[in-house]
């Protein structure tokens, strides 16, 4: 694979992790694929050539050769199904990394996201404490059902896989909140996740480049 | 493929398509595999005979012999790698492909949905209609740009694929919706993909299910 991996200049997050290159540079660490990154600047998100890779003007994107891809979730299901490490050997358990990749991203994420997207486009409105309180709810419902299924000590499946690295990437939005901490396992999944080198070196790559571009801005 | 399909006994959409198994059905068609349906009802979502294939309580799951999946998208994505149809030959289509499976379920089917979310679940609070027109915003941006990529008579790609069988059922949840009505060019595409003769006979076949249990409650 030659990857090319479109991501933030300028990270809405301040390099805290959350913008959604992380995940595929956390995959690519994961499968040791070293890659090249192309940042865009917010300003650059409707371009005619950002569109061309992200129609949505959206990052992250991917090129691995002549191949194009945009969608975290897409990107993060492609380098997991082009090395080992990521999905499990065994065909029925393949099965079930492959629908927990799109739960994290279909099911889980949309809900979480509501939060910031509420807090961003309604944080003004009288009824934003009331609107807050029914995301929690919907955000609590997921979470237990979740918690049921992860357990106490371990992944999604009987291994690490692509399914447990999106989930865990959507659940660190809700870092430092009660809704993650009231589902004490969920914590300790994250934290765990977290861990790995493979992430840590991610998480790195992403600072640095935020952070160079933040010192090129000053 | 042995594929067995969990789907509603009784779709809080009467019959009209909208329905999760409504997108493997059509797939199925698509690729001219004969399935079984097993339909749970709504007070069935909850057993633990039901979390086990579904651990949050939604249909569809799809059982394809000792293969278990949830989540519509990883298994219209599993019946699209298993036989030839629904997904481009062509390496770089393919990649294409994939990715707007995602942008699918996690970029535009959220937005969506929370048109049906809000009206449920905030339909009787003083904001309604505020929010309403937020989310009506937020749809008309996605539409926007989604109407840029599809054109005037084709589908996401040279050919039908599983991302236009996804994105198309995800844009039938706005029927008859101005939203929709205002890119004309979506409205066609949607109706085109609706004509096909698989699409035809996998809602024939939702219906009659949705039929005879409605007849078998009265």
């Amino acid at each position: 694979m030659t990857a090319t991996l479109t991501a933030f200049a300028d990270s809405p997050d301040q390099g805290r992790g959350l913008a959604r290159d992380m995940r595929v540079r956390w995959a690519l660490e994961e499968v040791g694929v070293p890659y090249e990154v192309r940042l865009v600047p917010l300003n650059g998100l409707r371009t005619p050539e950002h569109l061309a890779r992200q129609p949505f003007g959206q990052i992250p994107a991917l090129e691995d050769g002549a191949l194009q891809f945009f969608e975290s979730g897409a990107i993060v299901l492609h380098i997991a199904q082009s090395y080992p490490g990521l999905l499990s050997e065994d065909a029925e358990a393949r099965a079930q990394d492959l629908s927990w990749i799109f739960a994290a991203v279909s099911t889980i994420e949309p809900v979480v996201v509501e939060l910031e997207t509420a807090r961003f486009t309604e944080g003004d409105r009288p009824w934003i404490r009331e609107r807050l309180e029914l995301i929690a709810a919907r955000i609590r419902k997921r979470l237990a059902q979740l918690s049921d299924c992860i357990g106490q000590s371990g992944w999604i499946g009987d291994q690490f896989s692509a399914a447990d690295l999106l989930m865990v990437n959507v659940l660190q939005r809700l870092a430092g909140s009660p809704l993650l901490e009231e589902q004490s396992n969920l914590a300790s999944y994250v934290q765990r996740a977290c861990e790995r080198s493979a992430y840590q070196r991610a998480f790195a790559a992403q600072l640095r480049d935020y952070q160079a571009t933040a010192g090129a801005q000053r």
